[in-house]
């Protein structure tokens, strides 16, 4: 039987989310996510007009784990670090194996030199699904405010 | 029987009155509040110097409607958009039907041309009460941190 | 029999931790540690290479309290205030009589002329500990983003 999802589950699976990301952990992001998935970041304006264009689109973990190994590639780690700050969810819906929740985000960037900046904000539009003994995403759609996001934008949000 | 209030109640309060102002859902913004209350935006020294006058003053709901109709006349979401982010509240007293407490708050603005910028931090001080099977606001002062507060600040915070 | 240590009480204790700070009750502040504790304030760099110089180094009560009378005696409430948010806890140990976990955080500043910058972002790596009735930090670590933090920094983070 799945477990019902409580709202301490949820928080804990955004904690470690966020913290996943935040201490170069990168290579442990995509199990956050079931596969297939929905993995999107996109801008508020794109999803007010109905666009499906996003600025990163996956749909399976395998995709996810190419981002990965790309960003690696890349070394951008080297150049930035971003921190994470979460709002608390509003959920919208939960069933006993499935919800959905709207999660406020602020990612401040750190730049090597030291300059630190807000690099985004925006909502996390998440469904989650118990698998197993965890809870992991099955969709999470990010809507940046600002249509002004960072074309060398690598890390995850 | 009014119910006690709970934390959760709290942080379910506080989520859903700044998705509503975030989404731009301005309308059911009144509706957080009870009639007659107390809604004022003022600087921590206006407050500390026990100064009457804030930014915003507002205590019928008739007044929250009325700025809200001001609001849409003067089209002001098509020039910017708000980003809540709060941190936890300190809950100073709790009785069955009434609660207070103190959240700190960080808005980040984001203007049409996608610049982003810390709006505003500061502190609410909330008073809480249970109307029916609803918990709402009796009072929320906001205390911003900084008496540089853009004059031509409309959104509500 | 030490009581256990709930969620609910680590987030009281960073929430009236960071209240007492931001509201300027910095006398109340070393009593949020045991004595002797581990305060140190250090960059995600310094820490990364295993460097012991912190920027903010007391183990000791004592210490954080002649901290607070040398920040009276320069004034420097005058010149500045914090606002602190916090993301949630990863909690990663949890025993009945000590715990530790990992937050992140923000700090926006207000300078005396209003203006705002985003101060510094990092985590606190912190452990609890229960004494008497009480929960206290044993040791926090905070480990800031930036190695461009302001050397005249005064205020505790």
């Amino acid at each position: 039987m799945a477990g019902a999802i409580t709202i301490e589950r949820i928080l804990a699976l955004q904690a470690a989310y966020i913290r996943c990301i935040d201490n170069n952990e990168l290579e442990a992001w995509p199990d956050f996510f079931v596969d297939p998935c929905l993995y999107k970041v996109t801008t508020a304006e794109n999803q007010r007009h109905g666009f499906e264009a996003g600025i990163i689109f996956a749909d399976t973990k395998g995709m996810l784990i190419d981002r990965v190994a790309a960003l690696r590639e890349a070394n951008i780690y080297e150049k930035q670090t971003y921190r994470h700050i979460l709002g608390l969810p509003n959920i919208a819906k939960n069933g006993s194996a499935e919800a959905e929740s709207e999660t406020p985000f602020l990612v401040v960037r750190t730049m090597h030199d030291g300059q630190t900046d807000v690099f985004a904000t925006g909502v996390y539009l998440d469904t989650y699904r118990v698998t197993g003994n965890d809870l992991k995403f099955s969709r999470r759609i990010v809507v940046c405010d600002s249509s002004r996001i960072d074309t060398l934008m690598a890390l995850p949000l």
